[in-house]
């Protein structure tokens, strides 16, 4: 089912949440206290459960562990997902670190570079290969998700040779905004322009206090 | 001025593509034309510009160098903003190694862990310190903003003790949702969020194909 977006971005919350309460002991959990945790509208959580299938009992409300666990199951993070990273510089290469995908489901299998130097190494075991292998590889290792970190003036040709080569979904981490054959997703992560907005509220609040 | 959120999120993407532009040798530039690289309504886009202060001339339009000036210089891009970052895990470690971020105007100048094994240590060159030297680190090196990468179980914990210790804005990278003092910034990035989004996403696609 196609949840829509908000909802999807708001279950990781109640998740965090259900696995620090499982973490202390509690069995039982009301759509509540969920909301109250997580600032959240009560309604909205009852809400957004029942899109995945799953609603309280009276009284007792959701059962802690089974609830953490069919969320997790939902959100993919108990599945393994392939993916490589196309452009390994600053931030790929910082990606290619984190271990903090695997756990949710999202598994590294390489790397592409167009950097001569860069390509035959390994960043945290994971193969970086020239980005002209890349329809090989991607048969070889069934990869459907290609993560972009190119820089900016490559992000659209380096998106096309990706869907050309067989990936499905995109995780957009350049400012640029790719365009793609319909069924292909794009999932845009612009992490700075998130600092943009942080900056902005940031400096405003100086101004109030000047 | 406090921009809507959604422009302030459209206006990275105008400057990457005026970047790309202006490297092109191009001298002026229309909204439709703006419109047309990010996929985003012309009058949105004379909307957005209008916020900052920035009208374009009848017939030519923008000046693609100057406005991708004013854009950078309004976004807070070119001005540095010191940050620390606590928990010097995986996405942490990560982080440290982004040299992207000072491109865009954020300084990382310290690191803090609770594990022994990580203190005295250094990261890209930056210093990771005791996170109980919080307090003093801040007071030598004026710190304002604050990454967030500790496991969920410390966040709360943590950005109490950011806030506490003068830190004004909190760039929360956990799935957890935190609670702040009023007038304290926090901008969530859940990447992790951003995954289920995909994954979703992706599932509904196989299903279709089946």
């Amino acid at each position: 089912m196609i949840l829509p977006e908000p909802t999807l971005r708001r279950l990781p919350w109640y998740l965090a949440h259900l696995k620090l309460m499982g973490d202390s002991g509690a069995e039982y959990v009301s759509s509540t206290q969920i909301a109250a945790a997580t600032n959240v509208d009560a309604s909205q959580v009852a809400k957004d459960l029942s899109f995945i299938g799953i609603s309280g009992k009276t009284r007792v409300g959701y059962e802690v562990k089974s609830l953490a666990a069919a969320l997790e199951d939902f959100l993919g993070f108990t599945s393994t997902h392939n993916a490589c990273i196309f452009g390994v510089g600053s931030l790929g290469g910082a990606l290619l670190q984190d271990t903090g995908l695997e756990q949710y489901g999202m598994k590294l299998v390489a790397g592409f570079d167009v950097r001569k130097d860069m390509i035959g190494r390994r960043i945290n075991g994971i193969p970086i290969y020239d980005v002209a292998d890349f329809a090989k590889v991607q048969r070889e290792k069934k990869i459907n998700i290609g993560i972009l970190t190119v820089p900016v003036e490559r992000a659209q040709a380096t998106a096309d040779l990706m869907t050309a080569g067989g990936i499905k979904a995109i995780w957009n981490f350049t400012p640029y905004r790719i365009r793609v054959a319909k069924g292909i997703v794009v999932q845009n992560t612009s992490i700075y322009a998130h600092l943009a907005v942080m900056f902005n509220r940031l400096n405003e609040l100086n101004r109030d206090a000047e």
